[in-house]
């Protein structure tokens, strides 16, 4: 099923699941097939939940729409967003596998510079697989890749890693670009493929764009929580950020790696610029309070897992963004929120016997 | 002169000196000549001073051996090291320029994928002429690039950056590797162009090599001491790394950026792995007491200038790594020496008449 030249990893097919948020019939599978096929997706569908979304034949999948999130979530489902491609992250709640791959449906498989098709999914996998590097760079980037090493002057004891959480994929043809920067260059493409794979390194915030992004989601689930946007809300595109800024604060702490560059996809066309100004004008003024926010938050050492975290920084935000807009109050109780559902959906093995005696 | 297809920057042109360390005749310029014959050289001969050194003819430089050493320095000559490519930070300490350029005699030029041969010079003056990014990572690496800019979420008040202090290029062919690295991959060979520039973020270190390395004079200078190494020395080949650490936390302190990647040079031969780990040994052993010490450097708020900062740094080897070896109270001393050196040829230009007077 899978392509000839591109061996699926098997180890992760029943270990890893593909989420797509989408409003549309998902047609951009079509050119995937080859490389998605094997795994099953998570489709979360967002707007209208009395629209059918059509999904190519052979695919292996299931799909949420916005009453199906409702009725799971009841009062809690007020922490996903509606109306923007925040949505995903119910996706990534609901999924009982390792690994997510996610995706937007406007991004189409690139072609290295040979003309090869890339698998995406496949480097993502490695990324997640080989361990970061987040202590001390390397001049020759990713130390595990082949032919490639730690360069002299890279302390042995370092060499071992963390292991990643997080692997950021890149994009050819429209680059990410805010809608400023939109208006400005609109004929900007990004054509430089650049062959490297490296770990951005402890105590660096970095932007994460949700267009194209492996996690492990036992390693960081629970801060892949993409925030309230879009409906009712005051801002939107900021979801990926905020996971991002929130995910890589915990890395730090927890001593994760996270992983930025291969693999690209061909990012098919960009998004109305004048649309994109209105949800982000808010998240442009307001980020320059968050990242100093981000770059100054220090987790106190009882913080032991993924929860404690998101918890300990989801009373920072409120305690220390909360002048900055009622917003982030709000989003602070959200993050709580978001936790809780998380552990109800995901509870953890050892406590499952207790559950069946209820 | 210059290669046609390859124009000079000419506003550089007497603001830049090409410094080389070598003990042998510099035949290795030929291939160099369309890159470097505008500029000036400044060649540190290292070993035997009574050896002549045969220079190709039509390029402009200065030679110093050992003797001019001692002989311009007097008793400060104890700072520069001998029979270590170490020798070269004293061709640094003569400059009356802006740049440097260093390059080692066994470099060539490399070429692109294209194929074409790659002005590793003009890629490093295009480094330092714009700005870093080391407050927040750029997904798509050097903002400042034809064809890329700062992505969604990059905090705007931050887009001016920091002014670039240290450019650090790249090898194809042999990479560098400690010894121990190179006795397990004697056949291991760099063949992965890497299209990208990148700032090294705050915070972060990293093993600076010294093979092709260019660095503003002005702002960072009096940080590229190469320590002691080589001859009556118990340790070698970590010059380029000492230096990479202390200019990288001093570059933090006063708000200074550090690129790394293009450009790529040919490294053409690998030295003798068994002489290397004798000349690394210890330095492979000390430098997991070394990196965290520089991790966790903290210089006061009075280290206005590199200056004030060196010899704050110098203070704090002798206090907190003292007890690794002895070496390090030499090693403080001699830093100490260094830029007593350093401010008695770099006189500042308001001090002039008064010397004058004299």
């Amino acid at each position: 099923m899978a392509h000839p030249s591109v061996p699926v990893v098997p180890a992760l097919k029943d270990e890893l699941d593909i989420v797509i948020p989408t409003i549309r019939n998902l047609d951009f599978l079509e050119q995937w097939r080859p490389f998605f096929q094997p795994y099953h997706l998570i489709i979360v569908q967002d707007g209208d939940p009395t629209k059918t979304i059509r999904v190519p034949d052979g695919f292996d999948y299931e799909l949420y729409n916005r009453n199906d999130v409702n009725r799971i979530l009841g009062p809690k489902a007020s922490c996903i967003s509606f109306k923007d491609s925040a949505c995903r992250c119910f996706g990534f709640l609901v999924s009982k596998k390792k690994y997510i791959f996610t995706i937007d449906d406007d991004c189409f498989v690139a072609k290295d510079p040979s003309g090869k098709d890339i698998n995406a999914l496949a480097q993502h996998i490695n990324n997640l697989l080989t361990p970061s590097t987040p202590f001390f760079f390397n001049t020759l980037y990713d130390p595990y890749r082949d032919g490639a090493d730690f360069v002299r002057g890279y302390p042995f004891s370092m060499r071992e890693g963390a292991p990643t959480a997080i692997s950021h994929g890149l994009w050819l043809n429209i680059p990410d670009y805010d809608a400023p920067t939109q208006l400005v260059k609109p004929l900007e493409r990004n054509s430089r493929y650049v062959d490297a794979v490296m770990t951005i390194p402890k105590g660096t915030l970095f932007p994460m764009c949700g267009m194209n992004l492996g996690f492990n989601r036992e390693l960081i689930g629970p801060a892949m929580y993409f925030g309230l946007m879009g409906d009712g809300q005051p801002i939107g595109r900021y979801d990926d950020m905020w996971a991002g800024w929130c995910a890589k604060v915990i890395c730090d702490h927890l001593g994760l790696g996270v992983k930025t560059g291969l693999p690209y996809i061909w990012h098919s066309k960009a998004s109305n610029p004048f649309v994109n100004l209105k949800k982000e004008y808010k998240g442009i003024y307001w980020q320059e309070d968050i990242i100093p926010f981000f770059q100054s938050v220090s987790l106190p050492r009882e913080c032991t897992t993924v929860q404690k975290c998101y918890v300990e920084l989801s009373k920072l935000v409120a305690e220390k963004l909360g002048h900055v807009d009622p917003y982030f109050q709000k989003l602070s109780e959200a993050m709580v929120t978001w936790i809780e559902a998380w552990d109800e959906l995901n509870t953890p093995s050892q406590a499952a016997p207790e559950t069946k005696t209820k």
